[in-house]
């Protein structure tokens, strides 16, 4: 039994577009207090993997903890609808062994062998359309062996900067910094880096990289950071092959929201948890022994510590008392530049299973066929970036159209979550402009007084993904917790 | 200041072979408790990464643990020597960010920027030196280029039994039985996939390919299991860089015991960690309500819940009652055959810093230069397998002349733990025969009414690695917590 979150939307021929799909991440009641009758050793802002996790180390150590979620549901950017026993994913989906947090998480919950993979080029068509600008537009039809040549040659070449495919400059993905002469990379964005190579590449490969940058991105070549785009694919063991394992293969048989559930369920099962749903904030405010959140609709929460999970883009819309720092401050009014439109479409084309497509002068750059129905049809994802914003709910007949001239399709179901038009997130995972990381990244990550920031936009591993936000609640939590003992010890 | 343990050897020109060496590791004093006072929540037994990280997690929990270590030291089959302010390392060594359990705490306790690189060869010799058999030893001097190419041609035919290099028999490395077509590689031993491939082989790649088979297993070609090999590829994502960055490129500055170290000080922190070293015991006792542990000069200990992570090899010196299921009982009969020699040596020779090695019938099948000493010379490691058995201690003159025989070299100390000698270890990490892990695997994990067993001998991730002895522990303890958190529950 799921039932309607208020976030994502869904179009049928039968029911047309509706706001809000099912999610199991929904939690009822809403709330198991007022928050009003003490003062918590801790407030969690957010329910997202970075509060989850904190939520659920603070309160498995003892502490009493009071969370406090925007939406109606748990997950945060990462979250599924469970559509007639079919998981869609809504935004952070893919997970691997290689990204050590989520994984940590994975083997605790004995999740191991609940992942699926998401290409099948088991039967179908085995296409890969590509679509070239070079003089106008060509489509080709090409093979998915063709495909993974054109993306291997082509991002081997975009990464090239020292003969050895960037490894010389960042050897250690959770140490990025630690070849200093890594930094001046922060300088370039990736439009710059593809001038320096543009000679050589042919048409096609250009076409294959350029769509790769905007999917990772979800911006445009001119704004999106190369240093940024370095550090992927450091964490991707530069190679091709880290790249498709690690980004986009494995997925939850049952959805993400059936992962976070297992640590909203331990967090619950200590009886230290305490929160609160549909309640936004609008400022924190800290004294050395006692810290207020204020809800938007006014109502005052106490806390010895504050762990804040809202991610950069959202920041600004919150008021701290006493102001941030000036770094973080520049930071959070600068933020990041992903606006990826993600777009799921049931199809009754059973060849386009094994389908795939590149287009990266369209408003979705990259598609493929994700899973197959209960109803036998094909699930085809898509992914669009701000080169060419999509926002999929303003005119269903021109977001079909988008899916139709990559491929003909008959269109039986779009959901998605326009994470754009979000004010809990105003983007999709972090990606950042150039010179962002190396000026900012330290300041993003110090606590103000009694106040933590966790989040997976200013991780120093997978930054971006849940592995990073797993990352980020768990450093909190063990600063919060630590001081915490320390505290104890001092007055015994 | 660091004080001596009873574990490993030292020997000097000085001052001989001396038995005991200082590590940070040595816990003083050597109990807070004479455990005599109360039934606790839970006896952990054993100090290594699985009882350490039981240990933390379970008191961090809430839990009143005691934890029973036959030892002086913590670490188990991982610790360092600092000697003149340089870690030997004993046993376990290399961590990689590919490990997701180790890593997840080596973020946690902010050691990213700790680590060394193994390697280097940006000076000295830049030789890799190799000993073939084919018509009477033949030594060549070789590039280490020459030694990746050698490598990498090898292991790859040795692993193509699919002609994808293994990826389709086991694609999951963490989910090793997904496709049930690999089992049928547990009835072949290395030797029995040697001889498929033999007619493949250059000389040189077949002793490269034995040298790092008997590297890896520690045993002989004909004892150990295929099947495990192709599980440490599948860790490796099949690749021989993976083999290479995860296995054996980076360790801790300052050595695996500073790294331990944070593991007991975070469960000593929060006042539930009471323990006893130097207290082996002997025997198990459970009953629904309570369980006792005694130990080897008659000492009873109680407890609602056991972990027990006394490895394999030793498992069958512990009378437990009720008896152990007969699967269980038959795996600790059968044991794993890992007989590792690990033999550092502390060399003037300056040069021999980018020197590596390969004897497939020598006593030390590979060597290498690790680091340089404070001292400013050369520190080579180097390994022995059971095919031609070192026991370094015997006979110091045949041990030095075991390291010249691979290159002249001047030899100021030598420091080692003799891990087949060590009665709490009876070998070092987990290697096994044909047939045991498709057999056993999953009787070695169950627990036994109130008693829980967590080793990385039986891991299922990175299993004989630091990283699965914390994966088993993390398990353990989340079995018992939950178990304790129903229990609360159901009493309300």
């Amino acid at each position: 039994m799921t039932t309607l979150s208020r976030d994502g939307y869904q179009w049928t021929a039968g029911a047309g577009l509706t706001k809000g799909v099912p999610t199991i991440g929904l939690i009822e009641p809403s709330s198991n207090t007022t928050g009003q009758d003490e003062i918590y050793d801790l407030i969690v802002v957010g329910a997202g993997y970075a509060a989850l996790t904190a939520a659920r180390d603070a309160t498995t150590s003892g502490l009493k903890v009071l969370l406090l979620e925007a939406r109606d549901r748990i997950g945060g950017r990462s979250w599924s609808s469970n559509i007639g026993d079919y998981p869609f994913e809504m935004g952070g989906t893919w997970v691997h062994w290689a990204q050590p947090q989520v994984w940590r998480e994975i083997c605790r919950y004995n999740m191991r062998s609940e992942l699926e993979v998401s290409p099948d080029y088991t039967s179908g068509c085995n296409t890969f359309s590509l679509f070239t600008t070079a003089g106008g537009q060509h489509a080709h039809e090409l093979t998915h062996h063709e495909e993974d040549a054109l993306l291997i040659s082509s991002i081997g070449k975009f990464f090239d900067v020292d003969g050895r495919q960037g490894q010389t400059l960042m050897p250690r993905s959770h140490d990025e910094f630690h070849n200093k002469a890594v930094l001046a990379y922060d300088d370039l964005t990736a439009a710059d880096r593809l001038d320096q190579i543009k000679d050589e590449l042919t048409g096609k490969e250009e076409a294959a990289l350029k769509a790769w940058l905007l999917l990772m991105s979800g911006a445009t070549l001119e704004t999106s950071s190369f240093y940024e785009h370095l550090h992927w694919w450091s964490l991707c063991e530069h190679s091709y092959k880290g790249a498709i394992d690690f980004l986009i293969k494995y997925k939850f048989r049952d959805g993400q929201s059936a992962f976070a559930l297992k640590f909203w369920n331990e967090a619950l099962s200590t009886g230290n948890l305490h929160y609160l749903f549909n309640t936004p904030i609008s400022s924190i405010t800290d004294t050395p022994d006692l810290t207020t959140v204020t809800s938007t609709s006014g109502t005052i929460f106490k806390a010895r510590k504050v762990i804040s999970t809202v991610p950069l883009n959202v920041l600004s819309t919150i008021t701290f008392s006493p102001p941030l720092p000036d770094l973080k401050a520049q930071a959070i009014a600068t933020g990041h530049i992903q606006q990826t439109t993600k777009l799921h479409a049931e199809v009754t084309n059973t060849d386009l299973r094994s389908w795939s497509s590149i287009n990266p002068s369209a408003k979705l750059v990259f598609a493929f066929g994700d899973g197959t129905t209960p109803a036998g049809n094909t699930h085809i994802v898509s992914f669009g970036a701000s080169s060419k914003k999509l926002d999929p709910e303003v005119d269903i007949e021109a977001t079909k159209k988008a899916l139709t001239n990559l491929t003909p399709m008959e269109i039986e179901r779009l959901v998605f979550h326009n994470w754009s038009n979000d004010e809990y997130a105003k983007g999709a995972w972090f990606f950042p402009g150039k010179g962002f990381i190396t000026k900012y990244l330290e300041a993003l990550r110090e606590s103000h007084g009694n106040v933590h920031f966790a989040n997976s936009d200013w991780a120093v591993g997978w930054r971006s993904f849940i592995d990073g936000a797993i990352e980020e609640g768990g450093r909190a939590a063990m600063e919060v917790v630590r001081s915490s003992r320390e505290k104890e010890v001092a007055v015994r």
